[in-house]
């Protein structure tokens, strides 16, 4: 019934690691007949001969018939994919950026040549959302996906909320824990959720959606203004990716951090923890919570996704050979918080509407609807004058049902 | 690819309807070609002739290959989904009862006839957790699932907690609503949270439980002394079934009232919402949320399990086939909080350990630790006695792997 798998494995990080320590805990019929290293010189846990520097040694190894790609070069990790993919290898692989940004080729590349390719724990670590979105929800209507898909981020938020722990401490922890990406502003600047609420669209939506139109600000100029006037709101902020449902032939995405409050699940989602709301039209409300990052968490989703393979178990992307293909958009109404310096910022993003508005020496900030395009056109100016955004709407969870009427301007 | 599937639908009370209502929606190469129900006379929203007051009309039907059964006679279920299973059609049912008093039976049955029967309806409406036990959690070590299995009971419980409203009228409001069963004591009493938690635990654990071997205590006996309480420790009582791991060997099962704290997601499952909770060893915790009754929830759970068998899905049961078989026990200590009038019940229970009692003319209270076994023995008197029995450890969520290790006396 099931098929021995012959692993060849890319990369010995930490969800290298933790793969092969579970791996070896269980009688899978799985054996990782090769690792893939980029340095040779680092002491390794297992015998030498298991690894090589040379990825032909396992691209070009007809008796592995499974890659697991688990590495943090972008480029390499296509190519290594794709070359896999092309020549009878099914793979599976945790890296987000490289799925998000080159989806449609992967996802042909599946069709040409009859392979597999699994990525769950490349979304949300530990969290099965990808194979719940494919298998389970493959015939529900979706309003929205949203949650905390950092875990690095969101650790960083908890440490500073909930032990007044700075944010250079907070991020140095994180990355000793494992956590981050080698690059911080991936996680910080929601670059990383993004890319992992695209992949998570295209199988909820049938959407695939290029990361550039996305937007994507992080927490990196959250200041104490901000979380002192989140404390006395009784909110958190937390960094949210949205992907949303407008109408019957419009979806949105976007990455914003968010208040959010007591009642709404995410509010004790905390640390390296990750959680997503699904808002289906039948299922209702749905919350999966598990931990986002770590070498286990991701090793175990990385694990399930080889076990299927054993069942030769491929994505369908059922949705986007659907009917009712949605389309993507940024003309869409969000209501914001602005903490800025600079008046001129302001006039920019020609608020639709403005709610709230408060002046002071140090501290100044409005609430009110503006364009997400709008955002957009003035990313730059907005992380240069250290100006802090947040989604100031209740847009996940119970509340998305109705957020989807008044959508405006579609 | 996916074959076409003329259904034979047995009842349409809630869910029945709410199945039909999302499958009109959509276009999945479905039909439900008859539909059979007790009461010919009462009116129907469907043209006359789709439905049969014979059930012989649907399972000798040759066109019909898939059974979809959703009536509330245990017995008359058993027959008619053993029949289908042994005639070549692939069934979906959401009959608890049915499918927890014979399961050992139905699995026999699949694998005799090559047949597949499925049933995520049965177990938290629309939370997917069978479909994540079986194909996402196989190869994870569970140290247990908890959570929230009934919605009615936990429907009656928050109308209680937050609107202060009466059993009764709670009760009639759930009925009214559609969430209850017909005979309230399956909800109240923790029998239907008992179901659904050994239908789970067959695919987390590979174990095949006869229901009159577990523990069920209801809320029925839940006192406005006892919320009081609750409410001065900043608690909720929630009814809460428990599946745990003990060692490599035992595993427990019991569906007890339970105190939960604020930082436990269970503490905001309120009203008809479910939720589950699940201690993996490398996963770590997870927690699933969703609504657990009502008709187009639990319509969409049996959907995508008919939809499924398009594809001829089957549960695979591969924890049962494993090697390590664990036995189940109730040999076990657990802290309760006993309320109670007659001291020969607080003697006849036999604590092991007190760690807190109280005493006053209309409220009299016992906190401490007892045997399993014990609570089984008296479970009639402590019903006969309105008695009322709370586990009182934080033996949900995070804290249950370290709980693992002290789970004595096995």
């Amino acid at each position: 019934m099931s098929k021995k798998l012959n692993i060849g494995l890319f990369g010995f990080g930490v969800v290298g690691q933790g793969l092969y320590d579970i791996i070896k805990t269980k009688d899978l019929n799985i054996e990782i007949v090769k690792i893939a290293i980029k340095n040779p010189e680092k002491e390794r846990s297992l015998p030498k001969e298991l690894f090589t520097t040379d990825r032909n040694e396992i691209l070009n190894n007809p008796e592995i018939n499974t890659v697991v790609e688990l590495i943090n070069d972008t480029e390499a990790a296509f190519e290594i994919v794709s070359r896999a993919l092309s020549t009878g290898k099914n793979v599976v692989s945790a890296s987000k950026k490289m799925i998000a940004t080159y989806l449609e080729e992967l996802i042909e590349l599946q069709h040409k040549y009859g392979t597999s390719l699994l990525y769950e724990g490349a979304v949300c670590g530990s969290i099965p959302i990808i194979r719940n979105l494919e298998e389970y929800y493959d015939n529900e209507l979706l309003h929205s996906i949203s949650g905390i898909f950092n875990g690095s981020s969101n650790y960083i938020l908890s440490k500073g909320y909930l032990e007044n722990l700075d944010y250079d401490s907070a991020l140095k922890q994180a990355q000793d824990l494992g956590f981050a990406e080698t690059d911080p502003t991936m996680d910080v600047g929601g670059y990383d959720a993004k890319f992992k609420l695209i992949i998570a669209a295209a199988h909820a939506y049938g959407v695939v959606i290029d990361p550039n139109e996305v937007l994507n600000i992080g927490i990196q100029n959250l200041s104490p203004h901000d979380l002192q006037y989140a404390r006395e709101k009784k909110l958190k902020i937390k960094l949210v990716p949205v992907a949303k449902e407008l109408d019957d032939r419009h979806v949105t995405l976007f990455v914003l951090p968010k208040f959010v409050n007591e009642t709404e699940f995410l509010y004790n989602v905390e640390y390296e923890y990750n959680g997503v709301t699904v808002q289906a039209a039948f299922a209702d409300q749905q919350f999966f919570f598990g931990k986002g990052a770590g070498g286990h968490p991701t090793g175990s989703a990385v694990l399930s996704d080889i076990a299927a393979l054993r069942y030769d178990y491929q994505y369908e992307y059922k949705k986007a050979k659907g009917a009712n293909n949605l389309q993507f958009t940024n003309n869409v109404e969000v209501n914001i918080y602005l903490r800025y310096d600079d008046e001129a910022l302001v006039e920019a993003l020609e608020f639709e509407h403005i709610q709230e508005r408060f002046y002071s020496g140090s501290y100044k900030f409005v609430i009110g609807k503006i364009n997400l395009q709008k955002l957009i056109d003035n990313q730059q100016s907005i992380a240069d004058s250290k100006a802090f955004v947040a989604f100031a709407d209740q847009l996940t969870g119970v509340s998305l049902a109705a957020a989807k009427h008044e959508a405006a301007t579609v």
